[in-house]
């Protein structure tokens, strides 16, 4: 065994315990409350560097929480390699009442819609750590973290130069933090970005991202008459926000889930005859697919295959609706508001900000007269294409096949990292993705959990990256 | 000053403090935690009626609230009057957050979305008593109990036989209320049968009803995929419960508010000429009744006028839909379920289970692939057409004029009090709706109130209809 995995190997309680104390730290971004929880993670975070002989401080950011920065001993003449993730963490509950989904009884599918257990005391089963924000994102990010621990203790000093640049406001819209990426070139300035916030392709089939889709994301309220009103006095004859928002949400996609949006896919170019294949190649069994959500197929576009809708192709979906009376039993009203939160996914080339704005006329044309609307834009974020013949992916290649016994795959990401973008214009093209999670790890649900034996994994391929990409540069 | 005049303004405080005392309870019946409140507000009028020296008790109803019966001293070869009346309450909430919704300011607009008092404590200003069930039913109710103080009191016993019966599941879903009155149509039997639970043309504009809107509620639910999901990773790929309940709701209604449920028309009836020519003279202006609310228009059926749309023809309401992330911000995320509760107003001859089963058809045909769904009936109510030539109309004119000093209009009701048609089956054709609240009052909504001036003129017509319906039988 050598030093790496030999230290990995030695250190594992150390690191399982380590990663328990990061992640009973409540840093939900989107939780105005727990915004002293953010703050103290943060500082956890700086202490921990500092323990491991790091410079380290955190940053504030106008509205939202700290950044931390972290940098190992200078090292002239040599690259830098700047590691960016996620602290904070989604909210915990799950847009059902639990009181009526468990409903006294434990078969899998019902109890999947509720936590088992407290999601800010992890609790180890089976292999699995489960808690918020295991898998997204500190699990990954503490493996890049131990990584700096084998460096920093067993070799002393690494070969080159690893800033951290850990943020609290992925999972909330952290525009304000990309502009901190664009106002702090020189601070930031690296030679390659690594991040762990995608999944592995299958469990044992870990990958690395030749794309990610983007994001744009929005609110739409519907304001309708000065107060809640009594449906027999006043239906017939007064527009319902509630019924003005699903007739305008059901306007923006079809019966197939495309996206009605004028001009939407305008951007959107045809898969290159290579990635085509590639697609074909990747072993994915789209039966045992929908088995695993409880469900027997799913719409979606027609002249696709469901691989290459969850990563080539974009969205539409609607993540909640809040409108009128939601209590028990029956209350005829017509109520004064109604919202939704939804998206679209994005593949690389449409632009958010395009899109945007064809969405608000095109739900402005459609908007029923007795009824005003507001669009709250939350997120906006391009996708990203990323060259798989970069030198730097073969070295990152090689670190996956050591820490991990096997080649990564070159995989599309169904997901959005908005400031992967910001990455891409503002410090480096040179960006990996290095996929530690898994799909079945139910992030953003409830019972989030992450594999530990990926965790040990991840940190001896994070810790073979820094020599690999030491190396390029000396060739 | 006549005598019933005379009294019931020696008696003005007296009546104005046991409706305050009726009114604190809080007698929600469609929330279970208020099931003893119910309890206690029943048996506190079963009290109030023994105090009066009229026979009372409470029988229970399987599964719901228990109904007050009581009955005035026997007279032999006098007709019977029943009085009915509710004495539970709507849910206090608005389905908006108050915190957002009031926001700092105390424009008029933004204050009526919540309540600016105890909704269980009745504020007496500007000669509105301010509370939950004020206008809704407990005040008319009232004023039928106080008429019964008069005649027990001042004339020492009524002319006419009278018999009262207030049950406590109108609000939620009283179908079971309704088997009870089939099976107890001895206990209930009678000649004449009254209740308040409508509103006055206008203010100062007393009206008696020739029709009621017939009611089909539900709830539909959506269940998708066993947990809630992650977009970015599942999207495209998986039946979104939101997309698909958005879409199945909005395909109910074309942007008209034209009911697109196979069969929904056909029983409906154009209105006789007779009746198209009172409805052109009633004094509605379509200009106010917008302003009062708020908005500009509304929208509606095109052939139709306003006041058609809300008194005479079906509608289609969403009431509340609860789905996915409701919380701060942002959550990308595909919610395991999606549920809105609904309904059709119907008009006089629909047909509330045919509609049921046609509803039911056109939402199975429109279910996409991966989701399932369920319809739950809350309520299925026929409309009510009136006769306004029968004698006990008359003679309940005769009685609004005594007591307010002005004749009725007959008027169509937008609402439905879906035990009006068990009654018009089970009991006597002879049904007089006599309006006492406003449609101002703000029943269901936040700030309910009624108007205490119109309370005194009630008590005053509702003691002499107990007379003009006593001399009708003599005629």
């Amino acid at each position: 065994m050598d030093a790496i995995s030999k230290f990995v190997s030695d250190n594992e309680s150390l690191f399982h315990s380590e990663l328990c104390e990061m992640l009973r730290f409540k840093s939900i971004s989107a939780d105005p409350t727990c915004f002293d929880e953010c703050v103290k993670m943060a500082d956890w975070l700086v202490a921990h560097f500092l323990n491991m002989g790091i410079r380290a401080e955190t940053f504030d950011v106008p509205g939202k929480h700290p950044v931390v920065f972290a940098q190992t001993p200078r090292i002239l003449d040599a690259p830098t390699l700047l590691i960016y993730g996620h602290y904070d963490v989604q909210p915990v509950d799950t847009g059902t009442s639990e009181g009526e989904k468990t409903n006294g009884t434990a078969d899998a599918e019902v109890s999947e819609k509720s936590w088992r257990t407290d999601p800010f005391e992890p609790v180890f089963k089976d292999g699995l750590l489960y808690a918020r924000g295991a898998s997204d994102d500190k699990g990954p990010v503490f493996a890049h973290i131990a990584a700096a621990k084998y460096w920093m203790q067993a070799e002393s000093r690494p070969q080159i130069n690893v800033k951290f640049f850990l943020e609290g406001d992925e999972e909330g819209g952290n525009e304000e933090v990309r502009q901190f990426v664009r106002d702090h070139t020189d601070l930031l300035s690296c030679d390659y970005l690594v991040l762990s916030d995608t999944a592995q392709f299958a469990p044992g089939q870990p990958s690395l991202s030749c794309g990610l889709r983007g994001l744009a994301a929005y609110e739409l309220t519907i304001h309708g008459p000065n107060r809640d009103l009594h449906s027999g006095t006043f239906g017939g004859a007064v527009t319902n926000p509630c019924n003005a928002l699903v007739n305008l949400l059901s306007a923006l996609v079809d019966e197939d889930g495309r996206v009605l949006v004028p001009g939407f896919y305008d951007e959107v170019a045809r898969l290159s005859p290579e990635e085509a294949r590639q697609l074909q190649i990747l072993p994915f069994d789209e039966s045992s697919f929908y088995a695993n959500l409880g469900v027997a197929s799913g719409v979606g576009e027609k002249d696709f295959s469901v691989y290459e809708r969850l990563r080539t192709r974009p969205t539409f979906d609607i993540h909640g609706i809040s409108a009128g009376y939601q209590g028990e039993g029956s209350k005829t009203v017509i109520p004064s508001e109604a919202s939704a939160k939804f998206s679209f996914r994005l593949v690389p080339h449409q632009s958010p900000e395009k899109i945007t704005e064809s969405l608000r006329a095109r739900l402005a044309s459609l908007l029923p007269p007795g009824v005003r609307m507001t669009l709250d834009v939350h997120s906006e974020a391009k996708g990203v294409a990323i060259d798989t013949s970069l030198p730097c992916m073969k070295a990152a290649a090689r670190a996956v096949e050591y820490g991990f016994g096997r080649s990564p795959l070159f995989v599309r990401e169904g997901g959005a990292v908005p400031i992967v973008t910001t990455f891409k214009e503002a410090l480096t093209p040179n960006i990996m993705l290095l996929a530690l999670s898994l799909q079945t790890d139910n992030i953003h649900g409830p019972n989030e959990h992450f594999t530990m034996a990926d965790f040990y994994r991840g940190i001896k391929t994070a810790a073979k990256l820094w020599q690999e990409l030491a190396a390029l540069d000396l060739l």
